[in-house]
């Protein structure tokens, strides 16, 4: 019940920055909807369609579904307000990208796979719907070009947890530190300024 | 058999569109071929790929992948002529969206799946083609910016057949009266110049 | 195990090439090394999504991941000499390109699909790691647009390979010529500048 509603609000926070980066690339209202449910939703679609779970659990459960619209209305309704929270959403987002990187990780694990899959697979869970979000903005995925630490903590956390099943450790004693190393080193990321290296020239 | 004669008219319609857009962007005969096939096709890939129905019945079955290369021939061939057609394009384009949304949404829901993610499914056949489209051009999914009434005359015909599915009633009842309503209400929008709204600022 | 390893080292050239696109487009590391990943695996993922074989071999067999990741890592240290070495690469590609497109239709024969879908199968296989390589990257992608001889040849040899098993042909009899003609076409095509051909206008 917990981690349902833990999900769902880390589901919200992602539909907000869909949402706000539909608003900043001028996009109409369905462009606004789509963009907050596939930033939402589609890392766990795209980990669900490579592992064979279909339909996505996100896809057939109508409260995963109204989450990101209602975040999405939201966005285009009050998107000047939720603009000006950015320094909050990105916290929230911190919170969301552990939480979803450590379930995508257990959930490949228990389909079977090895750790380096599963965590790979937590990784495209926390960071797929983002990189659709921009290829659908018109822009070049944030996560591959900006320089912030966003997907190496992302793969460290899900690494964690994908090592700790194949331990048969006990599922809480491994998804709470994995979940806690990829949102406090992605906090500390972005409160010290840490980059991802950039090729040299 | 009429069905299918339907359904291979609406792919060839919005082949047209796709190799259209394929010789707008200076693509060569490759990119008008691909282009023609995704945009006829590619929406109920997506939803096949989703439901866990593969390989997709339009990938498997050739007459369905014979419609678009020929198409795209055609476009690559006379597409001054068919630019010239683009009204009437655009009108078999809405009879196209109206079939396919309410054919996915019915096979959507036929797989189990309750109305809401079968309406999502339903809407996904119609606009998907036309995203991957754009997505491969190079450009923003017209669906998700221009504030045509597109997608979400798709969303409403789809919900009618999901709905319906959902209460048992004959699947000719139900088809026929939602494929209406997107066709008419999309054909409507284009007359009346209608417009998705855009966020405010 | 020659197969094996013919496949990894068509693996690893993809990804080189991939990863100097994203040298080239000024992505970070996580981009060099995603853009590798996708180059190198993402044809045939695709292709096993679609026949519904998942999940793809080429993602829970780690050996496949450590591929690309080890070129991707390659690549970022030293880019300078390796695209000083973009024809050599070429001509590498070419070769993998053959490989890939085979081993693709004969994947999907073998699934049971028949020769026109198993063949553009093959092609996807081929050619589906660039195309996503370059939709991330932010470009058109180069396999639609550049008037290069590189699906043609590509659909050619996976056509073969795919009649050559409706036929119950001896896998080897088949694998070969069909492969020699996608990479010699390719090859031929790059030395003597022949063109795609483009819409007239």
């Amino acid at each position: 019940m917990l981690l349902l509603l833990l999900d769902l609000l880390g589901i919200a926070v992602f539909a907000v920055s869909g949402g706000l980066v539909a608003v900043r690339q001028r996009l109409d209202i369905v462009g606004v909807l789509v963009l907050a449910t596939v930033t939402g939703l589609g890392g766990g679609w795209i980990r669900d369609v490579l592992i064979g779970e279909t339909p996505p659990a996100a896809l057939a459960d109508w409260r995963y579904l109204l989450v990101p619209v209602g975040a999405g209305l939201l966005t285009f309704f009050f998107h000047p307000a939720l603009a000006r929270m950015d320094p909050l959403v990105n916290v929230f987002d911190a919170f969301g990208l552990g939480l979803f990187c450590v379930a995508g990780a257990l959930k490949a694990a228990e389909h079977g796979l090895s750790p380096l899959p599963a965590a790979i697979l937590g990784m495209v869970t926390g960071i797929g719907g983002g990189v659709i979000r921009d290829v659908l903005a018109g822009q070049v995925p944030v996560v591959l070009t900006s320089g912030e630490l966003y997907a190496i903590p992302a793969l460290a956390g899900s690494a964690v947890a994908a090592v700790g099943f194949h331990l048969d450790a006990p599922t809480a004693a491994v998804a709470v530190p994995a979940a806690a190393l990829t949102t406090g080193w992605r906090l500390i990321a972005i409160r010290r300024g840490w980059r991802a290296p950039i090729p040299g020239s």
